[in-house]
């Protein structure tokens, strides 16, 4: 199975590299004020990031305290990346597909995953090896791609004649998988999956369901070109969760 | 506080009457056979049902072994329609807005509502009342227009200069509160929320969700006209929790 790796084309890894969110990090990422809120203590953890990229968030629960960190990453040039700008002594970057990942049962305290899970075909499937790889207790927190931004496919807005939005399409909304959306100019294979199947496959699962969330701008980004008609649809979702 | 009570005005009462869910009831409906899992066991149960409408899921309720039903709607032509159709030694339907209702604590096993959440201006001062009257470990599970559905206002699809259908548009999806739909060929106010606020508050407020549905139509109704267009948005969502 052919697995998405965008990231390793260099004209949009050069790309991505010059969003707010790659050049400063988490302050620099939208959601960022409300998916650090659903984050657990990471004191001591063991700590699994799927689809880490610059490795951000490796480096966070790193500095607070997680006694090892994996970032797995099917990009290499955003792992090179991470290990330049996220280094640190807890900290392990993998590259492999997280489909392909395989650990012990109750492996981690903690996974996560930072708008990944929109580049994998199959939910349920990692689902279950996410649940089998926690210890009971143990947290899954992710963000990914809202499935109202997902379901139409361009990703983008729908224009009246003179280029101002009108409203933002959704179309196709059962109709889960493979979407061509264009993303930094770049035309980029990520998967539709609606919210019951993001939520349900988690309770039905063995996860319970801590926060639910999806998050608008920080009102010190709302000036930045286009962050008000973020307020138009969802663009994210945010999800804490705890294995029982 | 005026409340949404449409369902008296005479002319919308009788085009009600004509929808399949009236006629046919349960079975009419196309969400039933998913929210029909949702259920819990009713065998010895007190059950309230917060905007009961014809009563059908009274009816249920007390045919499957409930102790006492009590539907409650703001409607009066509603609830002598419940009277009349599905009346029952162990249901009671009172006339009253559920933003009004008083109950002593740990009253209820089991609170039901099946789309009349959105004709509610405020939500969690709602779900709190119900947090409370559950008895711990008692069941909550509701249906609700989808926050898709909902958040245009006009809850109808987009449609090209032939009058066919484009899609479904989203608009002011972080822009709660009043929407005016025109839903059987009247003018109803609605209150659109978003996912967060109805899962979140959930969660914020006692309650463990156990499962999050956007229901498909069954396949057998899925020749009916129009029906296979309810696959390219979502139009309800049904929730059942459980009171920690």
């Amino acid at each position: 199975m052919m697995k998405e790796n965008k990231y390793d084309d260099q004209e949009f890894f050069e790309a991505y590299g010059k969003m707010e969110r790659s050049q400063k990090g988490l302050d620099g990422a939208g959601e960022w004020h409300e998916l650090q809120k659903l984050l657990p203590d990471f004191q001591g953890k063991m700590v699994l990031d799927l689809g880490c990229g610059y490795g951000w968030h490796c480096k966070y629960a790193a500095v607070h305290g997680a006694r090892y960190v994996l970032g797995t990453d099917i990009s290499k040039k955003m792992l090179e990346a991470a290990r330049t700008r996220n280094p640190g002594p807890s900290i392990e970057y993998r590259r492999a597909a997280m489909e392909d990942l395989d650990f012990q049962a109750e492996s981690f305290d903690v996974v996560l995953s930072s708008l990944a899970f929109h580049y994998v075909k199959e939910f349920e499937p990692l689902v279950q090896n996410i649940s089998r790889w926690l210890k009971s207790g143990g947290s899954f927190v992710f963000s990914v791609e809202h499935p109202v931004f997902t379901a139409y496919g361009s990703q983008d807005w729908y224009y009246d004649e003179n280029g101002d939005i009108l409203h933002f399409p959704v179309d196709n909304y059962y109709l889960e998988g493979r979407r061509e959306a264009v993303f930094l100019g770049a035309q980029v294979t990520k998967y539709h999956r609606t919210l019951t199947t993001y939520l349900d496959t988690l309770l039905q699962n063995g996860f319970q369901l801590l926060r639910v969330v999806e998050p608008q701008p920080p009102e010190q980004m709302m000036e930045l070109p286009g962050m008000r008609d973020e307020l138009r649809r969802p663009m994210m979702l945010l999800v804490s969760a705890v294995r029982r």
